[in-house]
């Protein structure tokens, strides 16, 4: 099977330019076939507020509704899409911009409406990785922004990290799969007060292990449960790491964290 | 040769989501190869203007500065694309939105400074048939942004009717080509003031003969040059029609006003 470097980056990388051209010229260097999956950043917010679109949020979570869904389709699926693919091909990297919409490339369903109205966010359907894995063949470099759509014709506002394990699992299929995971830290961190505690490597039982002993903290363990069931699914290995270390992590140097299955 | 369509859209059918609908009912219905290139409409100015960013205009001419850009690039590269993709996978259509960065597919060049310098505005140098060819050859239907890029990864906003005939022209290699050019009349007209008085073909010399009568209008005349060079260039066939009669005008039932070469 070939290999194939899937990479998630979020807001961190993506609001400062200088830190989004160093991160794509370490990108491009990495060999073999790859794929980038963005967040959308604090642009979607700025915009938001200078167009006079309320945030709400409810328990912490930002509702899409149809003007936010606007603000996000043209912050995530022009201006920060288009940006990063114009960049990539600068410095020779033939990339292509995606949202799930385009080539059908994934689907989702509209999150059902509980005790929150969500809005318009998706939930990922069905991947079509037959069609990334034509692209990948093509030798081209798909840049997904975090945008599904539904069958009604609905673009979906859909979490990042999600949609880079959906990817992952389903492109696993034909590939030895690497997901990676860029934040703002240099992996999972032991110490949260200190950013040189890396845990270099988990496995379900030390992840156990260090979520009942508490040192792993709250916001870590979603990211951690989702890249967990990635492995179960067929994903290779899953690194966590700075997204300036990126190229050494994936060259397998010993940087980040790196999660790997006891299956 | 295949055969392939290619229609340009503009504001009149973007900026009414009824009338837009319509018109991509009407673009599924017709059958094999095709591409749609879609123009800006009103909505990038609406944003601009709550965006509080003045539209600065040169001797009638929009100047595309920075701000105006990443307007453009949410708008044309973002919304409007991405929500025509949503709608055409909608109803089947595999559509793929794309501008001419994304799998560098059209390159252009910075429009030089002279007595106006325009921004961010390009003059197309390349278009890469061959990469369109292959989405083509895949059933993938490209929906294009009127937005190219420029080697040093500038995007640059790009007039839609020129990308229109030079993505024609280059496909013209490979394909027999029909380009179509949507707009708000049934046609070119002998008489302005009679919207059914359609001029229902035209060859370079009524064309030169209607010039001198002064019969086709002023604002028709760089429209038609540029789609006569376009036949001049190995597109076979440019019909200039309604959007609502494009199925019609595509399958030869005489609506519009057909183009063709003497060559």
């Amino acid at each position: 099977m070939n290999s194939l470097i899937i990479i998630k980056i979020g807001g961190n990388v993506i609001d400062n330019p200088d830190v989004l051209k160093q991160f794509l010229t370490a990108f491009r260097g990495i060999p073999g076939h790859k794929i980038l999956i963005h967040g959308g950043g604090k642009i979607a917010t700025q915009v938001a507020e200078k167009l006079s679109i309320p945030t709400t949020m409810v328990e912490g979570r930002r509702i899409t509704d149809q003007p936010m869904l606007d603000v996000v389709t043209m912050v995530y699926g022009g201006l920060v899409n288009k940006q990063i693919v114009a960049q990539l091909q600068a410095i020779g990297v033939d990339a292509i911009g995606l949202t799930g919409a385009d080539a059908n490339t994934v689907r989702s369903r509209k999150r059902a409406v509980g005790a929150i109205d969500y809005g318009f966010v998706g939930d990922i359907e069905e991947v079509n990785s037959g069609q990334i894995q034509y692209f990948i063949r093509q030798n081209l470099v798909p840049v997904f922004a975090p945008l599904t759509y539904e069958r009604s014709g609905n673009l979906l506002n859909t979490n990042a990290d999600t949609m880079a394990s959906a990817i992952a699992v389903d492109t696993a299929i034909r590939n030895e799969v690497t997901l990676v995971y860029c934040f703002e830290k240099k992996g999972v961190l032991s110490d949260p007060e200190n950013d040189d505690s890396v845990i270099s490597a988990l496995t379900p039982e030390t992840y156990a292990d260090y979520k009942n002993k508490g040192v792993i903290n709250k916001g870590m363990i979603p990211k951690l449960d989702n890249a967990f069931r990635a492995l179960e699914k067929g994903v290779k290995k899953v690194i966590i790491c700075h997204a300036n270390q990126v190229a050494e992590a994936v060259s397998g140097s010993g940087v980040g964290t790196v999660l790997q299955s006891t299956v």
